[in-house]
């Protein structure tokens, strides 16, 4: 429970939270981190760690059952009970389903009363010392509870489908050119494909109100305001966007708005030792994982993979939960879990085999490995196309694959020299930055700690409605005008004329 | 001539230009800048003698006849003639006119055949060897230059009146909370303000038709193409921006814009030797300056401002060239030029009285030196009411100037803690970020060197005609589209009831 892990979490008063200027003595403060499972969680830890390896005092919350978070060298954690067990994670994290209602649990937590069902009493107060909070707005569990103390917030994110990102920073976003999530359009597009865009555009926040009705209920319930998760997300102070434009299309940002695509690829570690020969081979070695949503494949699939396995001379690496099959080629090795960014780094990488999920794909990017992407769902598929449009590898559809295509697919990859160039011009386009993400990431997140948040790049969106935003009524009163002075004209005109005929008669 | 300055110009082919990683050893290539003359050439040295102190080849070209402009230790200096004099150059730097036909000599000294009058046979070809331009685009010479030679551009500025740089560049500037150049407004509009705002954002195309009229017939003379200087200045890379959010109202921006505003700040001298002594007083020392544009005022002006000096205890520093008064206060020391920057770094510095051009605010926002801010013209009322709005000084018209209204003026800012605490403030988010801007310039001068050009940060609006950009079409559309499901609805309904209404009738 709450209470017994506690002892793990040495106390949350300030430390050294006096305000000093960035260029003299550094800063020391408290940081709340309030991340999300899975995938999600490796950029946060990332930050996490930093932050901590700096002097500040982090504290990471997370679920008593989780499916990737854990404890770290940097960083306490504290954990909160839910009711459910590990079974249930994964079957969450599987299928994409309950995953707002299962997160909210935090929120409830918090507000509940009941410290027999929760542990959770005193929690509130202590809260209010942090200096901030960083948390993943996808799920606004970390936005509710900052509002709630009145405490800044950075966000780490890839984007949210529906645009609510974009929307709560006040971002314009043109449908002319920005093409939306799943959509898989480019930033060129024909009539039809703006018309299709536009339609989106318009659709979003709708489809807003669907995914977050759970999170806009909690909120208005928690916070006894009327506000909805748009609303609280407009508080936030920075947005990390984990993207760049080596593989997003450029598009309009806000001053509020930093760049950290790539977040995690020089956090790097040796490989394990009984790894380093077995990679080292002749012909170099592929690297396969399909991230921590899918670990296993029906057994056909799997089978399939295997054979074209067994007919290439690079070994294979492949990160694989399920039970091991019998027939595993002397070339492969089936891991639970491998160092997926450390592989990718070696220089004997020559390909990745990826669900083209973000993290993999700029982690391929970063050490420029050709990928063959098999996307499964989320962003992947406008992911994967994205990229395959640069050249940098080739997509194959999962649920239709034969040994024979994936083979095919493999030799394309790893023989063409066409991806490995390319990629290697997009990498040096990538990797060429002032700063390097991860340090611009904790550069940030202890600049909303020094200054109490960043106040002075919030646009001035959130205090106009659409009507004002898009200067409806401003237009509407200038048409009027014009049409009012058109009509005028006319009609003066026609009595002129009409005096006239009048006048010709009358002679 | 041209040809005689060329001995000072040490060749310009190509030293190194290999591309190599920005992670691994350095890059060295030839950049070519073409500056702006006046206080716009204090950012573009700063620039060009620290892309030479790293090693570049730095070639900057400056009329034979400049107000400002000069040799420096890093850059090479080429000049072309012109057929104006020095008083040419001061007349037309105070009154602002002529500036645009002025400065397009450059332009028509490449273009024309005749070397007995221009000397600059042989020069375009030469030129092709540069990595990159970095020029000022305000006056848009530099990119007609790169455009005819296909090079990339570095814009450094501090916005163009009319917006040019905005729509340039693709950049939103939503007329709802972006307020236009000498407007006044704020990013908060009521609705009257708006309308305005709106009425401007319209004009402003016209506006930029008018400033840009005569370089427009350059461009399309000088290029043999059908564009004017809007489509030339699009082809830029990268946009320099010397402005920040302390001072600015956040708005949108466009992924290859950098901001840099302050970027001298940190370009320190140690005082010189006499000034040293006599700054180092009790009570501190006043700086005065009016710009580059200004530097002698009417006689009776003059007189008022010595006449408050007199009765204040700190001492004054004022950058004057005219001829001296007889009657100069012990405590005031009018200089022809005076180290504006290392005098407000000085712990002494007490208060700033300044025109508030775009370089002295910086500076002394940078320093944090509370400032009497006395506008002339361009974008100076826009700043000192902005800064004078969050508490950083106080604004006087300098044409209705008396000796007790500077007194009262001076004291307040002098003696009143208050802007000096709130530029403290200001001054500390001001200077905290991740790098500092004349670094962050040279980074991506180097960068656009290193990858010729930035093209993956721009994007897709210049495909777009204004229809296509704010989706009118689309909107017509569907507005059709619903527009005829209505009518058809009705036309159902009408004749559904007309049958009914039949069919009762006969029954």
């Amino acid at each position: 429970s709450w209470i017994c892990k506690k002892s793990t979490f040495h106390g949350l008063r300030k430390t050294a939270a006096t305000f000093v200027s960035a260029s003299s003595s550094r800063f020391v403060g408290n940081l709340l981190v309030i991340p999300m499972d899975g995938s999600h969680w490796v950029g946060i830890k990332a930050i996490a760690q930093e932050m901590g390896r700096r002097g500040h005092r982090v504290t990471v919350v997370m679920p008593e059952v989780t499916s990737r978070m854990g404890p770290g060298k940097y960083y306490d954690t504290v954990t909160f009970p839910v009711p459910y067990d590990k079974a249930f994670v994964e079957s969450v994290m599987a299928t994409h389903k309950e995953i707002m209602k299962k997160s909210s649990h935090f929120v409830t937590c918090v507000t509940r009363k009941n410290k027999q069902t929760c542990g959770c009493k005193g929690f509130p107060l202590t809260l209010q010392d942090f200096d901030a909070v960083l948390t993943d707005p996808m799920v606004p569990t970390g936005s509710l509870i900052a509002r709630k103390l009145g405490l800044p917030t950075v966000n780490l994110l890839r984007g949210i489908p529906c645009s609510l990102d974009m929307k709560s920073a006040g971002c314009p976003s043109p449908p002319s050119y920005v093409p939306r999530f799943f959509s898989g359009y480019t930033d060129k597009m024909d009539f039809k494909q703006r018309v299709i865009n536009t339609l989106v555009a318009f659709l979003e926040p709708l489809l807003c109100r669907v995914i977050y009705w759970h999170f806009d209920q909690i909120a208005y319930q928690f916070l006894g305001e009327k506000v909805g998760v748009a609303e609280v997300l407009s508080d936030s102070d920075i947005w990390l966007m984990r993207f760049d434009f080596t593989l997003e299309f450029p598009r309009p940002l806000m001053p509020n708005m930093v760049l950290v695509g790539g977040i995690n690829c020089n956090v790097r570690n040796p490989l394990p030792e009984d790894l380093e020969p077995w990679v080292s081979g002749q012909h170099g070695f592929v690297v396969f994982t399909f991230g921590s949503m899918v670990s296993e494949l029906p057994r056909e699939t799997a089978a399939v993979f295997l054979e074209a396995f067994r007919q290439i001379p690079q070994k294979v690496i492949w990160r694989y939960t399920g039970p091991l099959p019998d027939d595993i080629p002397e070339n492969v090795k089936m891991m639970k879990w491998v160092p997926q960014n450390d592989l990718l780094a070696h220089p004997g990488a020559r390909a990745f085999i990826t669900h083209a999920g973000s993290h993999g794909i700029f982690e391929g990017l970063c050490h420029a490995v050709p990928m063959l992407m098999l996307p499964l769902n989320g962003d992947q598929p406008d992911n994967a196309r994205r990229f395959a449009s640069r050249g940098t590898g080739v997509v194959l559809d999962i649920f239709s694959i034969t040994t024979e295509i994936l083979l095919q697919g493999l030799n394309e990859v790893i023989n063409n020299t066409r991806y490995r160039e390319n990629l290697q011009r997009l990498s040096a386009l990538h990797t060429d930055r002032p700063i390097d993400p991860l340090e611009l990431s904790v550069y940030w997140t202890e600049f909303v700690m020094r200054h109490k948040g960043a106040k002075h790049l919030k646009a001035a969106v959130h205090d106009l409605n659409l009507i004002q935003y898009f200067c409806l009524d401003v237009i509407a009163l200038l048409v009027t005008v014009v049409l009012v002075f058109l009509i005028l004209t006319v009609k003066c005109f026609k009595m002129c004329f009409r005096k006239l005929g009048k006048k010709r008669k009358q002679d």
